[in-house]
C-alpha cells in the first residue's frame, strides 16, 4: 500500500469527529475528500478548509480513495457497511470510527475481498456534535483504539497506524469484544450514570424547582454525559447491550454497598471505601480538562 | 447590628472555603481574623493577604469579632458549636459554611441567648481543599443559602445578606431541611455515583488495566467528584443520612429503569426517556465551566 501522504483520503460523515478527522488529516495526505448526506454540511466543510474536496454522492467521493474512513453514528456506519462495497476501489482500507467495535468488525468482514478492513475509534468524545464543534486537534495525545480483523494485511495495518499518528493520537490495538467491554465500563455507564442522575434531579425539581437554582459544579460534571446526542447513544447502546447492562450492574452494585454502609452509620467501613475509591480516582492519569 | 463595613469578622478555619471566605471579606469589613489550628495555615492566610490578622488561638481570634463565621467540615463545625459559647462577645453574627444545614441550625440553636446564629452554604464545591487553592472569586455569582432559626433577628439576617453580597454571591434564604433535601439531589448524590463509577472502574482495571488507558473526558468529568475530600464527604453524608440515601436511592431506580429497556431492547422507549432526559440537562442553565 501507498504511504499515507501519497493517498487519497475519503471521509464519510462530516459530524464532530469526521468534521475533524477529514481536518487533521488536510496536508497529510494528497487530498481529503469529505462526504456528508446534506449539502450545508458539504459547504461548512468546504467553507471552514476541513476538506480539500466535498460532495454529497457517495459513489463519486469514495471512487479514487486509498482510504476510505467512515464517521457516523455506529447504526449509520452498518447500513453504509452493507451497501459501499460495489462502489470502493479495490483494495482500499476501509475504516470506521464508530463507538462500538464487534459488530462493525463483523459487518467489516463481508466486504468484498480486495478491500482491507480495520475498525477504529478514537477516544475523545464530547457531548457536542456537527460539523460546527469540529477541531482538528480533537485526537492530539488521545488514545485511537484500532481492531484489525483476521484478514487485515500487515500493510493495511500499517497504513492505519500511519494515518492515526499523523492525526495526533495515539495507536492502540485490541480486538473488538475487548474495546466493548472497555468502552462500556468508561463511557457507556458514565453515560447511563449521568443519565440517570439528571432523571432523578428532574423529578425533584418537579416537585421542587429550587433544584436546579443550587445546582453547582459538581451536578453539572457529573451530568454531562447526559446532555450527549441521543441517536448516536442509542445506537452505542444498542450495538454494546450486553457489556453496556454488566457494566451499570457493576456501578449498581457498587453504589448499593456504598448506600449499605451509609444507612448502617458504619463510618469507618464508608470511610474506609471512600478513601479507597479517592484514591483509585486521584492515582490515575486522567486527560486534562 | 453595625454595617458590615463596620464589622471585625473572624473566620475560623481556613481551608478552601474559609480562606476564599476571607480574602473576599477583605477590605469590605473593618478587619478579617483569621483563626486556624495550624500556625503553618495562619502564615499561608497572611503571606497570601487573605486576612488582615491571624491567630491559631480560638478564644483571642473571635473575641473582638462581630461576625463570627465557622468555615470547616461539618463535623468540625458541630464540635465548634458546643464550645464557643462561652468565647462569642455577646451579640454577634454566628454564621458557617457548613454543606449541610439540619444539625447544624439545631446546635445554632442552644448557643447563649445574646447571640444570633444563621446557617449558611455557599454552593460553590471543589473537589479540591486546603489554603492554597483558595480563591476570594471563589463565591462571585454562585447561590449562598441562609437558613435563618426562629431567633435570628431581621438586622442579623439583614447582616448575612450583606456578607454573602460583599463577597459577590447571590443569598437565598431556604428552611434548613429543604436545604438538605436539595444539597442530597444536587450534591451528595452525584458524589456517591462518582463513587460507585470510579469503584466499578476500578474492578474493571484490576481485570484489565487498559481500563484506565481509554478513559476519556467522559469518565473524567463523571467520576471527578470521587476525589473530594472523604473527610469532609462522610461528614456530610453522616449528617444527611436520610436525604443522601433517598436521593442515591431515586437515581438507582432510574438507572434500573433505563437498564429494564436497554435489556428488552426497547428502542423507542429507550430513545423517548434519553431524549427527555437530554432535554432536562441541556435546557437548564448550569454555571459555565
Amino acid at each position: 500500500m501507498k504511504p499515507l501522504s501519497d493517498c487519497a483520503a475519503a471521509v464519510v460523515g462530516l459530524g464532530l469527529m469526521g468534521g475533524s478527522l477529514a481536518g487533521a488529516l488536510r496536508g497529510r495526505c494528497r487530498a481529503v475528500v469529505g462526504v456528508a448526506r446534506r449539502a450545508e454540511t458539504v459547504q461548512a466543510a468546504l467553507s471552514r478548509e476541513l476538506v480539500d474536496l466535498g460532495t454529497t454522492d457517495l459513489a463519486g467521493g469514495v471512487a479514487g480513495a486509498d482510504v476510505v474512513v467512515l464517521a457516523a453514528p455506529v447504526g449509520a456506519i452498518l447500513r453504509l457497511l452493507r451497501e459501499i462495497g460495489p462502489l470502493l476501489p479495490d483494495g482500499c482500507l476501509v475504516m470506521d470510527l464508530g463507538s462500538t467495535k464487534s459488530q462493525i468488525v463483523a459487518e467489516m468482514a463481508r466486504l468484498p475481498a480486495p478491500m482491507e478492513p480495520l475498525g477504529g475509534h478514537p477516544m475523545c468524545g464530547r457531548e457536542v456534535s456537527g460539523i460546527a464543534a469540529a477541531d482538528p486537534a480533537l485526537f492530539r495525545h488521545r488514545p485511537f483504539v484500532l481492531t484489525p480483523l483476521p484478514r487485515t494485511s500487515e500493510a493495511a495495518l500499517t497504513l492505519g497506524r500511519e494515518l492515526v499518528e499523523a492525526v495526533g493520537a495515539r495507536p492502540v490495538l485490541l480486538d473488538a469484544a475487548r474495546h466493548d467491554r472497555l468502552a462500556a465500563a468508561v463511557s457507556h455507564a458514565p453515560y447511563l450514570l449521568a443519565c440517570a442522575l439528571t432523571a432523578a434531579a428532574s423529578d425533584a425539581a418537579a416537585a421542587d424547582p429550587m433544584v436546579w437554582e443550587l445546582a453547582a459544579s459538581g451536578f453539572r460534571d457529573t451530568s454531562r454525559l447526559a446532555a450527549s446526542d441521543v441517536t448516536m447513544m442509542l445506537d452505542i447502546l444498542l450495538t454494546n447491550r450486553e457489556a453496556a447492562l454488566k457494566a451499570v450492574e457493576s456501578c449498581g452494585a457498587q453504589l448499593r454497598g456504598l448506600a449499605r454502609l451509609l444507612e448502617a452509620e458504619d463510618e469507618e467501613g464508608l470511610r474506609a471505601a471512600l478513601e479507597n475509591i479517592r484514591h483509585s480516582r486521584t492515582g490515575v492519569n486522567l486527560m486534562p480538562a
